[in-house]
């Protein structure tokens, strides 16, 4: 097993993967500090990626554990509707993971970088008992200027969602099950959980209509992410035909004897975009997000209906 | 023992020790991103903060675990000259710490947070085995408009510092040999390791002298950082006096049969600052900064000499 001889080393490593230079960077990594040149606001996020409670190496590639984390933290600018212009990166680094491991680990990340065009200007690497990635990703607003934010949505608007609900859920169950060999019968649900893609263009599309009026990425499940959505006083009718569900969230449930749309309702690791929309402004969005799917309309009292019936129930909480 | 019971429960000790707002806050915690107005450069720093890698609980308190996270990223600011302007925290939070290790060590944070005006904008939260911090901190130029950069020095340069070599190294050994009974002996050593000063205003002070030609904070140790401060082709003469050293690295190397110098010079988590400046600005910086000590000067070939005799040897290495 090929390990990591000096610190030196794994930043010749990173250096292999991630190129020093980059749009709006003005001294890339190796100082004490970054340099940035920035516009007149940026949006900033952070992320935790952290093994045995976010990936299990036993099933997670290490090029996805790599992508992984920092898509989930490009899908929060997604959601502000943003462009993501750097990261940083911190790197928990146990003794188990080979050279080979962090290469692959790195190839994953870089690639997704790459595609967005989104420089890593610093980081930082420790020992540690098991493998945890720390990701800030900062990000410029689009050709419109905003940023998307909760909580600015009315009564009457239209909730829509850019993304599968559920399937990374599905995803999870079934690589927890049966590992690997699961992506043989649920290959879509497999991906989502391993390789979930931040919404980028969807985020630009939904700033660049004037009435859309919030948007959020649903990380935790919608059940626990709708509440952070909605303005207060607000709650939603919300409806999920077979046709707004991935046919593998409608196999899964059916198999396990639970109505899919709640398998889609508590989800988790969703990174889909809901945004609330007036409807008036409903055509534009259909023309400029063709894939966006109508989930429900937002009421002027709080409480949730799913399908007709309230429901109470409450989602994922990592300390409950 | 009081838990945390929920991630809301956790968010609210956060809202607790942290205020919302802040200068150039446009949008703060609670959102996908948080919105930064900008200057039109800013720094960024991330470093991590990992219980058994860099500090232990058993004479850790847990107030001083949350200021030196911040601290050790704030002296990177420091080091480039900035002013620092907000940061994120990502939390690896074990089982094992109770509601009130958490409340003392936001305190601590949130108190040299204070100090400096600094507003924490966002972070994430996670389970894991043991504590961990990440943060990312940014930084706008002081009232010099620049930021000071490694490397950008010259043959001929003295080389100055601000803080204490050594003595954090020195804090370290004795606590990890008597635990927290070895604040009664070596205080000052134990508080250097305990609760490093980030050198913010000496920061802003080198900056604003036009002469300074490059900075860095020393972490790993005078004898690694050295290298990675001086431009390339650049060696340095060194020289530590007994009135250049805290007497008690000189009282501790003495009592070990070690030479004081080299105390200094292996060092290690010292958050000092260093900096090059031409001869002529030198009298400049004893006005600014009565407390540097000049500790060498560059010379124009590669290599080290201490106190008169050559050095090569290596310090610190997280994969050594």
């Amino acid at each position: 097993m090929a390990r990591i001889a000096s610190e030196d080393d794994f930043l010749a490593l990173m250096d292999a993967h991630f190129p020093r230079t980059g749009d709006g960077i003005v001294l890339g990594r190796g100082d004490d500090a970054a340099i940035l040149a920035c516009p007149q606001r940026l949006c900033v996020t952070t992320d935790l990626f952290v093994e045995d409670v976010h990936f299990r190496r036993r099933y997670f590639p290490p090029g996805a554990v790599g992508a992984k984390a920092l898509a989930v933290n490009l899908s929060d600018v997604a959601a502000m509707g943003g462009v993501p212009a750097g990261f940083v990166l911190g790197l928990v680094c146990p003794d188990d993971a080979d050279r080979g491991y962090w290469d692959a680990l790195l190839a994953g990340m870089a690639g997704l970088a790459a595609r967005h065009n989104v420089p890593l200007v610093g980081g930082d690497l420790s020992k540690g008992d098991k493998i945890a990635l720390s990701v800030t990703v900062w990000g410029a607003p689009g050709p419109s200027g905003r940023f998307l934010t909760r909580a600015t949505g009315a009564a009457g608007d239209m909730l829509v969602a850019v993304g599968d609900l559920g399937l990374a859920r599905v995803g999870l169950a079934v690589l927890e099950k049966d590992g690997p060999e699961a992506a043989a019968h649920w290959p879509a649900a497999v991906a989502a959980h391993l390789s979930p893609v931040p919404r980028l263009e969807a985020g630009l599309a939904l700033a660049a209509i004037p009435g859309v009026s919030s948007c959020m990425d649903v990380s935790d499940g919608l059940a626990r992410d709708l509440p952070r959505l909605l303005p207060p006083g607000c709650g939603a009718d919300l409806f999920f035909t077979p046709a707004s569900l991935h046919p593998e969230v409608t196999a899964h449930a059916v198999a396990h004897g639970r109505p899919p749309e709640k398998v889609a309702f508590f989800g988790g690791e969703d990174y889909a975009l809901i945004a609330t929309v007036p409807p008036a402004a409903l055509p534009a969005l259909r023309v400029a997000l063709p894939g966006a799917i109508a989930i429900g309309r937002l009421t002027p009292k709080p409480g949730y209906t799913l399908n007709g019936a309230p429901i109470n129930e409450r989602g994922f909480d990592h300390f409950g």
